[in-house]
């Protein structure tokens, strides 16, 4: 409870601070504070300053918690930082640690994995994150946590634009717009259960066990009720420019990178009146806030300064240039949260951004899947997919040949879905996106995708963490690219030694957004009418609920290095007659595209019908309701051929489009492609799959079912 | 100095500990001994057990320290492990701590690299490596610390062939041969000055910092020499099968894959007798050691007990599914030192064995150019190479447009050369190198290159560390690749925006091992006689001493995909009369071989000579201390030209092989190209950078260079 006279109280806490300090400096021992000094050895290893001793400053410069720690005697003489440390922290054991963090937008999503990456990486307790996100950041984040399933580590998320209204009315200069004053109303919006938490920015990273940071609550006095570290820079000394007009603070002010907060104590306090009274009377004066929730903390501290703990300046290394944080840092042996907080492009030449820098990217490309470990010492139950999941494999046989294949298809892979800005493309009726998947090595086609296919996208890349961030500034790079905001990309992590080819396209097909989809490949270039031609025919023919049918687009291919793509049917024709062109796979395998008929095609003026025939996989426009790919086919081989046969099966008519073509172009193999290839079991469990997929057709279709089987049976020319 | 009357000794030595032991209980407080425990609280992170205390076991099994910590009323009755925490051990600020490891052959080599990056990773203190080494290990060890340029530590080698005669006499069964029974003569072999020592093995994983391991010396009583982990397998109990004898151990016996020596006393106590004694002795009745070094190093402890200090479990979790080592890592939350010595293939289903695998993949796979920080609080002198280094990035203008070139010009990339095992190739006379750089989007092409060249290659790979990973495992999983011996991988790692062609090459070519080398590029495929035409084209000519020449193989493409490869030159030129083969790049950049005369070439039967024009860059064969090329040429653009600018500058003839042909496959654009060429500063960059050269050129060669100058000002078509 604070007290209501506010110097009384002061002195109060002052006095009550003295005495502790007395009392710790005398009696303390290691019940408070261990001394990391033994005869004349200056450091062991995890030591760190007691928060509640004055930072000697050379310059006697006075420090924002000095109204706190008023007393200077607590500096006894010549005593520096290293005399005093807190105890190792007597955490209950397994305890849970709640974290609270507000993100927003696609950016933003894919910082705060990697900040979580880094907290995962060191901690030993149970986590449970409460996210405040907008609808971007929820689809995105949701969709991660549910398929990282790592253990003991729960996720909450509450709905950013139901608490904008609690804080529209303030005017913020900061780029974060409404999203950087929500940290205001956490101890409204967290379960009222929740008695503390940790509040984290999205850009900082985590050198250090964050139980060690829980572990600080307990030096909070009654009255405390944040826990802050003192800001870096000189923002709020007010002294930037000629009218330069900060919000008040205690001296340096506080940074809000890393807060503890005693929601429980918050909310007895009043606190939701506190800040709005506080936010209201300062902009009476200053026109806005200009660094966002930071401004109004601050300029609440300023009125009630007995709220805060300060925290050490290691729990929230701010970058920049200042002496302070420098001063912090080389102090200290162990940096233990870096915030990265500067605008500054990092060159070879300051060694400290060097060490930041090599931190940060640690986590950037750390491998999240191995962070799905279980924490030693504290059991946990799984979560109900991750159980099924595990139950699924253990009941797989290991001396199984085809072992590989049958746990690929159960690998639930760490999806991140709209890895980059993306633009949810207006409600057309007629839209189609394109659908494919792809890895690192056919970065090279998206480019010609984009200026081929102006409509929108929705591609799979199966990559490493370390792979994702080159796409990123693969695609940062690349003009045509960054222009294009309807072309969605999400990223499948990697994981197990198979090609989970069709388990990508699903991910693609489920995030299209438009009601139909064109399933196509990543080497395929569409012609460049295609989009426009497609929406026209899904209108004539009435695609969708008055009409089942897959609308077949015509695939080619070219042999040849240099290429002129042809603009019309008429050159496809040419190209074809003069040997440039051919139709897919003519060579090696026609019975992939023969079923097209490209003899009718040719003279065809209007849509056709086509019969389904055995190891036909034509590229086909669907509404987007359309049958999933089977994902028991990993690897190469029958990927496609197994949905046309379920496109089929469920009556789906196939309608070739007159006009329409695709061409793929020539390339070298994948690595994995070639990894498949040679795998001596690939055969045989590439049959050992089609027929289970053919008995669960049975199950399903029953005596329609027996035409694939028959087909299946048929002897033919090995791929 | 150990006692030379050992049961009085021994007596004195049990005594002497169990008056310690009285008074840390006590009297310890906080002296020695840390109390984990607080009203009911169990953990604190950081805690662990009390070397001293013996492990209860609830069988009462005898342990294998029960000789030095005889007094059972030390554990005091209910007192379970978590009672007793050392203290923070207090090690001197900076305190150099001293590492030793064996270290033989190319496999072991990348172990060591894993081992040592964990090491780096969490360390704060300066360190000093002692490598025992064979030649491979200390040609690929001594290039990659060289290139690494770790701030705070130091490599020292030491010759295992010098030290080979010391152990030769023992009989060794494990597959470690003679380095399996080094670590005995490290107390002689590490210099005199030298009191301590961590000794690990190379399949040893660090999960912690090593100075909390240093620390555990001052543990050791005035008789303990040697500390160790007991061994976690009931191998020493000797009951494994029916005749099976193990060598003499005490209880379980210790094991020496984490070992701390105090080598001062050893020598002083006169180790060298000592152990070769007790081995003799051994010998008499066992035919050989089994485990190596670690039954020599139990047969002298189960005779001097007094010498071990046992080290907790945590410091050397060895993986095995026994019951000993779960419960070592069941119990502690705090896992130091993972021990990978067990040959089981890891699946799925066992979670603590994912644990471990997630931590040995982390460091597998982590950027090793990450763990170049400095130490804070503990600055070094960088070494002479990175001082320079660094002077010399100081000096360039970060505004400088072409920033990215010369920055990437002076990055010092980390080397491991010979990758995989590899067999120098018996020195023959006129043998060649076939010299190629690439990176992970041409692996396609090595085994078709392995087809066509059955000679050596010197190969360099610009890689990350996890994509060294995937190339190991390609290459183990390629039938073709596996089989040659005669091919040197050399691992570059990846650092920086702009691919460092010409570095690569230079690594590749300093690697090449025969007196002959043959400068191609990874998407050339050579005709299939090539290696031999060359062999006897080199004799002939006199290439070398009597005969300064470049032997050019004329170059061709092919734009077909599907190509089948000429066997003789009448078949090239037939497919060059029927189109299906150019010249190379016969439409875009035709002068980059026009040089070569293919008009004379068809008709040609002996060599003939050609002279040099702008542009021209063939693949040439050359002695092997041609010179190198030029590194300020990064990403792609007249890195070949330069090259032979400087053959011709030099006075090399340029020769034309009348049989000879090598032939480039068509290939997508890498992504690495892809990025060059969309850099917007990239044309005029190369401009400056060409201009610098021919500057250069002018220093060296005066006049002569006259004509390069001539030749870079007249005006073409661009590439």
């Amino acid at each position: 409870m604070l007290p209501r006279g506010r110097p009384r109280a002061l002195g109060a806490a002052a006095l009550l601070l003295l005495l502790l300090l007395i009392g710790f400096f005398l009696f303390g021992g290691d019940v408070e504070c261990e001394r990391g000094e033994r005869g004349g050895e200056r450091r062991g290893p995890g030591s760190f300053p007691c928060p509640l001793t004055p930072r000697v400053s050379a310059d006697g410069r006075p420090r924002g918690a000095a109204a706190v720690d008023g007393d200077p005697s607590a500096d006894r003489g010549g005593r520096n930082r290293s005399d005093c440390v807190p105890p190792r922290p007597p955490l209950p054991k397994c305890e849970l640690l709640h974290v609270a963090i507000v993100c927003a937008g696609h950016n933003s999503s894919r910082d705060l994995v990697t900040l979580v990456k880094s907290v995962l990486f060191y901690r030993k307790n149970p986590l449970h994150f409460h996210l405040v996100t907008d609808a971007m950041a929820r689809n995105i984040l949701e969709m991660l946590f549910h398929t990282w399933m790592v253990p003991a580590v729960r996720v909450s998320f509450y709905d950013a634009e139901e608490l904008k209204p609690q804080v529209s009315w303030i005017p913020n200069k900061h780029y974060s717009g409404l999203y950087g004053l929500m940290k205001l109303v956490l101890p409204a919006a967290l379960p009222p259960e929740l008695a503390r938490v940790i509040v984290l920015d999205t850009d900082v990273t985590f050198a250090s066990d964050i139980a060690e940071l829980w572990a600080l609550f307990a030096h909070f006095s009654d009255e405390q009720v944040i826990g802050l570290v003192e800001n870096q820079s000189d923002w709020y000394l007010g002294n930037l420019w000629r009218n330069h007009r900060p919000w008040p603070a205690l001296g340096r002010g506080f940074n809000t990178g890393v807060i503890l907060l005693r929601l429980d104590r918050l909310r007895q306090a009043g606190w939701g009146q506190m800040w709005k009274l506080t936010a209201t009377r300062e902009l009476l004066t200053l026109p806005a806030t200009s660094l966002a929730d930071q401004d109004i903390f601050n300029a609440v501290i300023k009125e009630h300064p007995g709220l805060v703990q300060p925290l050490p300046c290691v729990w929230n290394v701010q970058l920049s240039d200042h002496t302070l944080a420098e001063r912090c840092y080389s102090e200290a042996s162990d940096l233990k949260v870096i915030h990265w907080n500067s605008p500054k492009k990092l060159r070879v030449k300051n060694k400290h951004v060097e060490y930041f820098r090599n931190l940060y990217l640690t986590f950037l490309e750390y491998d999240g899947n191995l962070l799905r470990r279980e924490l030693f010492g504290c059991p946990s139950p799984p979560a109900a997919e991750a159980e099924q999941v595990q139950r699924a494999l253990a009941q797989l046989d290991e001396e199984d040949a085809c072992f590989e294949f049958r746990q690929q298809r159960l690998t639930v892979h760490r999806v991140h879905v709209t890895f980059l800005p993306h633009e949810p493309p207006p409600p057309r009726p007629h839209d189609v996106t394109l659908v494919a998947q792809l890895s690192m090595d056919r970065l090279q086609m998206l480019e010609a995708l984009c200026r081929h296919w102006p409509g929108p996208m929705s591609l799979a890349l199966y990559l490493t963490d370390a792979e994702a961030q080159q796409f990123l500034r693969f695609v940062e790079a690349s003009a045509v690219l960054s222009a294009r905001q309807n072309v969605a990309y999400h990223v499948v992590y990697r994981e197990g030694p198979l090609y989970p080819v069709n388990q990508l396209r699903n991910v693609a097909l489920a995030q299209a957004l438009t009601p139909y989809v064109f399933l196509s490949d990543i080497d395929f270039l569409p012609a460049y009418s295609l989009y426009d031609d497609l929406r026209a025919s899904i209108e004539q023919l009435k695609l969708g609920s008055e009409r089942r049918a897959a609308l077949v687009v015509p695939a080619f291919e070219t042999l040849h290095y240099r290429f002129s793509f042809p603009s019309s049917k008429a050159e496809v024709l040419a190209l074809l007659d003069s040997g440039l062109l051919y139709t897919f796979r003519y060579h090696e395998w026609p019975q992939g595209h023969a079923p097209t008929d490209y003899a009718r095609w040719r003279e065809a003026q209007t849509p056709y019908r086509v019969q389904w025939a055995a190891d036909y996989e034509p590229y086909v426009v669907v509404p987007r309701d359309c049958p999933r790919y089977d994902p028991r086919f990993v690897g190469f081989g029958w990927n496609k051929v197994a949905h046309i046969v379920e496109l089929d099966a469920q009556e789906y008519e196939l309608l070739v489009l007159p006009e329409a073509f695709t061409i793929h172009l020539p390339h070298g193999p994948s690595l994995d492609i070639s990894r498949f290839r040679s795998s001596p079991t690939y055969r045989d469990c590439l049959q050992a799959v089609k027929d289970e997929f053919h008995q669960d057709l049975s199950r399903r279709y029953g005596a329609a079912a027996l035409k694939y089987l028959t087909a299946l049976r048929q002897p033919r020319s090995p791929a």
